[in-house]
């Protein structure tokens, strides 16, 4: 017999009966049962019930045995009683008498219970993480990231992709974020960084001539740590295409993260159809760039119903340039209590408060429109709304005007809470679109300045031309793929042509020579022949979070650091010894306060 | 039709002909043939020859194309004149009239060619790694390797493996290799390391009851650069399994790594036996623990046929205590001009010389024994050695004495020589071997000091009370897998049991203090439960070298590090802002000379 075992815990069933068997796991709970001592034997398939009785050889140490000590465990199968069999397990049906017993790792006192449903703090969690591991909860967590990146890999080479790895330790990246920098000891002085992204090589291996390339990448950045975020390393999976357009990414794409969420999304329903929106229509219909289409609520423009109304502080605001007046419809929304409580809400939120106008049967029967802006709009106004939003009896809508710049993320929270209140966001549904035609350039409010306002690397549409007019126009081949209200993916074309970029970094405000000096292994290559190319990245550890619903990053991966970018468990970040610094010819300098 | 192909450059085949197409590609080269232009186009995927007369309305354009431009070509598939067919390729059959042409990415002059076979420096190939990526035999490397990477994956899958992702930006481990260090900015003056291997994070996920784990990791090391070795991160196949022994690790690796070397070898036969050889034996039979099996030389003790001989140096020798005479029989090496070469050879790298015997015919027939060694010996010893080595007439024998530990790696360079010089090492084969019973401990030469031989967290055999007699004499639970003179494999069954682990660092020198501090997150998490538990790590750079028949490991990585560990291509290592430095709390330390 194996020195260990010769089943799993998930193995035995009635037609074991009667065989010698050898288990190891972990004492899952002990019970005594009128003097039989139940012991679940629990292993990373499952749970085998074991018991000894007062005549059993090892009864005086089966008593002695502490929960999620590590054991041996021979004995021989046997049927329950049928009254006794447990249909929630697979081994449900047997029982193992226990006939010899083998501490193989002992237990000291528990920190942390594995048996039952008891919730710890984060802290204690991480520090002791290996006992939260064992907890069926988070096994089920982790083998579904395992399984998720397995399924991607899958369809990734199913549709001829290969995967190829990209450097870690490299050059400083310039991809908004901070680098991790690693000191070189061979140069002291200088350092390496950790890539944000793969972004630079994935495009030098276009360059290279390798078509179609992915990659399950570590990606590294030096953030403020939040929590859905990993304050250092995550995953990500990254490819890009050679002689493509934007549909041909999108094209390649969604078959692998449908087929993923439809495997993994345990029943919840994958829509099959992925609209186009562009980034400016996402702004006005949804708020954000990355809607919950879940939510079938759509703003709309309705400045033309406030510009010289009754309703004075939206007729005033329309009179300065580049104002408008938004409605957000509420079917189902009409009764003052619903609107009094987003009204409050706003105010909460710091606005002045939320206009609305609701509908309801008029005493004498007929349609009524109520709300104070009902009443100074009157009523050819507020029926032209009403008729523009499509709405009727027992709906509402809600209005903010300004600047949408100002009043767009809110307007977008309010649509988010007016769907969840009216149970109108569907539950169980996975819903995506591809968010097109990102700006290239933003104006930075406070300084004035234009700069990029996403990849400085992708291309804007119209080439060269395009950048000749107001940089504020130019739209990128730039996209991303919200689900549910996050941003799943994010992607470009990529600009290949080193006079598009120079022009393009010039608009921004960086000069030829520091985009040479920043990206100059990239900028080189495509002096030899770059061709067109795109792709994009697929947050892993974004997408396990939607599948497995669950909005805290560190509960989908193994050994987080907590939210100070500590490892509790292992114990870093740690001070480094005088050898080390010395050989890496570097002093800390004391803060001095 | 599609912005840029409607087809590869390895698609076209005689049933196009008469259809209109598109290619995208680089211009592999250009000939000019009677006045008709021939454009090789190439891509990712083939290559398909285009071309151009004086009456296409493209000629001119043509005419100017520069090698390894980005273009698109519309055009006319012709099938070939028969005797014009280039049966070397899946295209020869065909060719395209070109009818439009789009430069997509133009070249500038190339600082390296891609078509042909010219060498460049190696500098040259880093720097321009983007044009020397596009060469054939770099863009086959690249894919093997990621083919293999695949290949390992499914393998380990259809064995019941996950894979799950271990930190990256970690703790200090003591792997025995220096770290690369992470100066954290969030506690300025405290570092993260980059993992040597996932070693004690495996180790933590057996605690976790995860079963059966692997990864193909990133390991780091700050390792001074050489021909086969990444000086900055490479690859591992990292794999753990619970309650297991070493031959259940042998039994999920053999046929991982068999299928491997099976479906890329090309053909060349791969060992179906993988003997096991305790580490004892291979010191002795082959003087390395990563024996060349492909060489059937075994080498043997021939002490006491020396001792108290006539051949008064090794007599001498034997005298004093841990001396050994060793022999390397050398099956047709009889002629003295080559024993004379092999001796030359010994003496080149620091031998007095290196005694031997040959076998010939006697001038009357019969066997004679020759060279000086046989003569000072005499007839009956001589004769005694030939039986015991099994050699006969045109064989040699090679003999080296002393302190084994001082000769024996010279005695296994000397077998590889004489195996490869007399032709006895056979080509197209992988020849594996799983080298066991690694001792546990080894006396430092210098200082006299006990140390752990290699990994200190695997088991002693025989357990604590091995650990109570001299600890020179425990062999523990590690072992190697050898494949044609390389270390391929590498593991152990661990030590999880704290008691054992003290006192296994406590012979090697450390206080359990200083066991606590550095591995108390691993050690720690043995207090709760852990299971027995072992595996091994698989050197990916190392498999595919050895399946591409490459000895420089550059060969094998995209964008490897030159041997001063720079990025040329990306500019690696670079100085740090001040900004940087800033935000660390680090300062650089001027050399004073």
């Amino acid at each position: 017999m194996h020195r260990y075992r010769s089943h799993t815990c998930a193995d035995l069933r009635p037609d074991h009966a009667g065989q010698a068997v050898r288990l190891s796991g972990w004492v899952h709970r002990v019970r005594d049962h009128g003097g039989i001592l139940f012991v679940d034997l629990r292993d990373h398939y499952g749970i085998t019930q074991c018991l000894a009785d007062p005549d059993s050889p090892v009864f005086a140490e089966v008593e002695r045995l502490r929960a999620e000590s590590c054991v041996r465990i021979d004995g021989v199968v046997k049927r329950r009683d049928p009254a006794l069999v447990n249909p929630k397990i697979p081994t449900g049906e047997i029982e193992v008498f226990i006939r010899a017993l083998e501490v193989l790792g002992p237990a000291g006192d528990l920190p942390l219970q594995v048996f039952g449903d008891q919730e710890y703090p984060e802290e204690t969690r991480l520090r002791y993480r290996f006992l939260d591991l064992r907890r069926e909860a988070m096994q089920r967590k982790m083998m579904l990231r395992s399984d998720v990146i397995r399924s991607l890999r899958q369809r990734m080479w199913a549709q001829g992709f290969r995967e190829y790895q990209t450097p870690i330790i490299t050059a400083s990246s310039p991809e908004g974020a901070r680098d991790f920098l690693v000191p070189s000891r061979l140069h002291p002085g200088k350092f390496y960084a950790l890539p944000q992204a793969p972004q630079q090589f994935k495009q030098l291996l276009m360059v290279s001539g390798f078509d179609r390339y992915f990659q399950i990448a570590p990606c590294f950045r030096d953030e403020d740590p939040r929590a859905d975020r990993s304050p250092t390393d995550f995953y990500q999976l990254d490819m890009e295409m050679s002689f493509v357009t934007q549909e041909d990414v999108f094209a390649a794409m969604e078959p692998v993260l449908r087929g993923v969420f439809e495997e993994f999304g345990g029943g919840r329903k994958v829509d099959a159809d992925w609209p186009r929106i562009s980034h400016a229509d996402a702004a006005l219909w949804y708020g954000t760039d990355k809607p919950d289409l879940r939510n079938p609520i759509r703003m709309q423009r309705v400045s033309d119903h406030f510009r010289g109304s009754g309703f004075r502080v939206f007729a005033a605001l329309l009179e300065q340039e580049g104002t408008e007046v938004r409605a957000i419809p509420a079917p189902g929304g009409g009764s003052r209590a619903f609107c009094d409580r987003m009204n409050a809400w706003a105010q909460k939120e710091g606005l002045p408060g939320m206009g609305y106008i609701f509908w309801r049967q008029a005493e004498g029967g007929g349609l009524e429109a109520a709300g104070p802006i009902a009443k100074a709009l009157g009523p050819e106004r507020t029926e032209a709304i009403r008729l523009q939003l499509g709405l009727g009896e027992g709906d509402a809508a809600f209005f903010l005007g300004g600047r949408p710049a100002v009043f767009e993320k809110i307007a977008g929270r309010a649509r988010v809470l007016i769907g969840e209140e009216l149970g109108l966001t569907e539950k169980d549904r996975f819903a995506f679109a591809w968010i097109v035609d990102f700006p290239m350039f933003e104006r930075d409010p406070e300084t004035g300045r234009i700069d990029f306002s996403h990849n400085p690397f992708s291309m804007p549409q119209g080439g060269l031309a395009a950048l000749d007019g107001d940089p504020l126009q130019v739209v990128a081949y730039q996209y991303d793929l919200a689900c549910n209200g996050y941003e799943l993916v994010s992607g470009g074309i990529r600009n290949h042509t080193p006079e598009i970029m120079f022009r393009a970094f010039e608009i921004a405000g960086y000069g030829r020579e520091e985009v040479e000096r920043r990206f100059g292994g990239m900028v080189n290559a495509f002096r030899y022949g770059a061709p067109p190319h795109g792709g994009c990245a697929a947050g892993i550890d974004r997408m396990v979070m939607l599948l497995a619903d669950e909005p805290n990053i560190r509960e989908v991966i193994l050994f987080p650091m907590n939210q100070r970018a500590e490892d509790l468990l292992m114990g870093a970040p740690s001070d480094p010894t005088p050898q080390q610094l010395r050989e890496l010819g570097l002093r800390i300098v004391k803060e001095t306060a």
